[in-house]
């Protein structure tokens, strides 16, 4: 198993499909087999070994897509940056896993002086955009022009892909290795477990390729063959444009892009038919919008995954045909084929169904452990499964169904109180635009609940207000004790909001 | 991954789904769950340690399906052994593996005195019948009654799930040994190139079990959490009567058992219309035989498969619209997903699209080796190339077209004559019903041609006249010399005319 191998099948079957079209640029399987082999060999020039990190920081593009496969190809492990992040952040990953080698794009070129300043190590840059190559950086065409192809390196199986940073939500930045196999176990098994992307159709990449559920849905379109368009980031403009033009039949979008897209008046104006196939995640659908989805795009299958990271990423899935089933909509779905899913108590044994304790998971798709942190990967994997930290649990028919992050859960009074039930009483409330609910230390208590509220736009209210409407709604242990009014709630790449900087903000 | 995790799997999410229908018997998810792990816990107090062989000789059951998943759960090796085999070619690949436990079914335990005396490893035999058990046998249902459950052993990976005794067709049985991933890799990637089967649709075991082609089956069906009927052999009358009965949507067939289907007067009478994919191996599909089986099961979406035990057995697959392009039909389709194929030459380099070369494959489905043959293992498998002994040309769409064995080549005066079409020349003459070529030893030649020739029913025909016949189609170094007669010719369990067997009987 090797991420290789679907391009280099690519160029064996349909030498001449275009794989790959962002803006005016068409490239077919056999050019970018051989970009990709010259874009390998000036990576060895540049002094890239074997297994050494190759970090790209960069908003989607064709050549995202050939970085991708020419690092693996020039025997290297991808290091994709989260674009999201501070220069401070970006700096620690880049140190963390030594990455020598940084492709940047326009948009993130004149971040590379700081980041020179801040990482030392950082020795060749290389400029992906169109324009001149800024100075101190290396141009990627002419590079590509000037190298010599050099033969796949043949990495794959155990072999690490790539270095994953996460930890958005909780804690420091970890390293995710993830190996050729487990990326490849997920893709296979989840289009095995159900019909997530119609095979060989096209697909957008709209969510950010550095994340891992974009480079799943790559995966996927990968092993089919398929051509991928690219949009620099998320507009609805530009999905509309890109699904119109070049007949997107595939997207993976987070439920947040699927609202703006359908809310966006100009959508109802255009030709969306050829949508087959919306794979989300981050969070299960809201009926609502999912009413709205089906009537904008009667033709699209709804499929949402469930995963992480370190399962490279998918866990479980809820098909299309479960979305027309009303109770199992708050699910996350149902183990993929791949994926050795249980709920387990404190003591590591399988509770009962029905009965909440953390989402556990074990198979080739789990990660190799957290790059040069011995101690976080050991308490992550014990004895094959990884603790995913989410507190959930399992119907009689196998149904996940994510309560919270245990990291979320406030301990008040002894009692548990899982942040996401009275975060939907909240979102109930007419005047309550979102809501976040985490515990703060409190000295008689050892925590208490803690509301951050934003208003919808025109709305006031009052706390009491809010917690008179909350008594009618969940146990007296479980009401806010405080509330806090924001205008915006922090959230991370992926859209999930970030309990820990709302503690950092309110301690 | 593990073969074991889909009867798991099966039992977590629909723990009450028929999985098994076998004859009156139907058992549920968590039913076989008990039964496997008691099967394993019986096997181990018979002394079955870790990786030890198991083997079972019998027709096609519910039991068999069992033995297939009891095995790995004990911790051992299963070793399906092939029907058709005389006493003695069954005692030699016992005692090549040292298969000290033998599991057999009525059909077979007459023979278990003898396999006794040519066996003296042999130490338990389970009998799986439901009569009374034979003296010198145990009996299934009593050791599953009165044996303790064990926990899964967690075999998986690359440990070794079976060893498949092959060479029916040429030199001496090889013992194939095959790692769970081989098989799981073929499964899921053959799932993923193709709609072959119907995701969770009731599958026909027909085909024998002990065959990769049922196993490779057997093992896409259980990933998707499929109902299997079983029957004990393939007859006309049990395929439709299984069919009807349990609205069987999945078959895998050879195109000899389609060709006796589509020809039962029976058949046009019958509720076919659940079949929705059949999958074939072992040759292609003739034009009349593709038109009829369209005819009389217009639901049906046929893929052929082409393999070997060896690549644990997908290599490539024809899709079903593939089907409709009559120049691909006598191609085999092209390289699955998992699969890295090439076409080379004598010298290991890869050779032009459409100029012939011997086919060969890399990729995990890859066998491990030949159980105790480093001389024939290292001779098949050649820097991760498994040297499949078939000669072809890959055409500029990457379709297959398989011309011959390599062995069946004949060279004669130092030039190449593909047995094949010579054969396919042979079978247009209206008196021959089938018809095998191979060379004979000849001191001028090198190598001569020679037919052998099955008439058909009440046609008569002289040598001279088919030689007259064949030199208007082919060159005159393909003619065949010499031409014998005969009622029948020799084919192996999975159909294959035994050329080897041929060759033995002329000389």
């Amino acid at each position: 198993m090797q991420i290789t191998h679907a391009l280099r099948q690519s160029a064996q079957l349909t030498p001449d499909r275009v794989l790959t079209i962002c803006g005016d640029r068409r490239r077919t399987a056999v050019q970018i087999v051989d970009r990709v082999a010259r874009l390998a060999g000036a990576l060895r020039s540049l002094g890239a070994g074997s297994g050494d990190r190759i970090g790209i920081l960069s908003l989607n593009s064709d050549r995202y897509h050939e970085f991708l496969l020419a690092v693996p190809w020039a025997d290297g492990v991808v290091n994709p940056v989260n674009v999201r992040w501070s220069a401070a952040e970006i700096a620690y990953s880049l140190t963390d896993c030594q990455t020598r080698i940084l492709l940047v794009d326009d948009t993130f070129a004149p971040l590379v002086p700081r980041l020179r300043e801040l990482t030392p190590e950082l020795e060749s840059v290389i400029y992906t955009g169109d324009g001149p190559a800024p100075e101190d950086t290396l141009d990627y065409e002419t590079l590509i022009a000037g190298a010599d192809p050099v033969p796949d390196a043949g990495r794959g199986g155990d072999d690490l892909f790539g270095i994953f940073y996460t930890g958005g939500t909780t804690g420091d930045p970890k390293g995710v290795m993830l190996s050729h196999r487990a990326c490849l176990t997920s893709a296979m098994g989840s289009l095995v477990t159900t019909d997530l992307l119609a095979r060989g159709g096209v697909l957008l990449h709209a969510a950010p390729m550095f994340h891992l559920a974009d480079l799943a849905a790559w995966n996927i379109a990968c092993l089919t063959g398929a051509t991928h368009v690219m949009i620099p980031s998320f507009t609805v403009s530009g999905v509309i444009d890109a699904v119109q033009t070049h007949r997107v039949a595939n997207a993976l979008l987070v439920p947040t892009m699927i609202q703006l897209l359908v809310d966006a008046p100009e959508a109802a104006d255009a030709d969306l038919t050829s949508l087959t196939n919306i794979m989300y995640g981050a969070s299960p659908i809201s009926e609502a919008l999912l009413a709205r989805t089906m009537e904008l795009l009667p033709n699209a299958r709804l499929t949402q995954a469930y995963g992480m990271t370190e399962l490279a990423p998918v866990a479980t899935l809820l098909s299309n045909a479960d979305h027309a089933v009303p109770e199992l909509r708050r699910s996350c779905g149902r183990p993929a084929v791949h994926s050795d899913l249980r709920i387990v108590g404190a003591d590591e044994q399988e509770v009962a169904r029905n009965e909440v304790g953390e989402i556990v998971v074990r198979g080739d798709h789990v990660m190799t452990g957290y790059w040069n942190k011995p101690a976080e990967t050991a308490a992550a994997l014990r004895d094959g499964w990884m603790h995913t930290g989410d507190v959930g649990y399992m119907n009689d028919q196998g149904y996940v169904f994510v309560v919270d992050r245990i990291k979320d859960m406030i301990i008040t009074g002894g009692e548990n109180v899982y942040s996401v039930e009275v975060e939907n009483v909240l979102a109930k409330h007419p005047a309550v635009a979102q809501a976040a609910v985490i515990g703060l230390p409190d000295d008689q208590w050892g925590e208490r609940v803690h509301a951050v509220v934003v208003l919808a736009p025109g709305a006031t209210v009052t706390p009491d207000e809010i917690q008179d409407f909350c008594r009618g709604h969940v146990a007296n242990y479980k009401l806010p004790r405080s509330i806090a009014f924001v205008e915006a709630l922090p959230v991370s790449g992926a859209g999930k909001i970030l309990k820990r900087s709302l503690r950092d903000m309110t301690w």
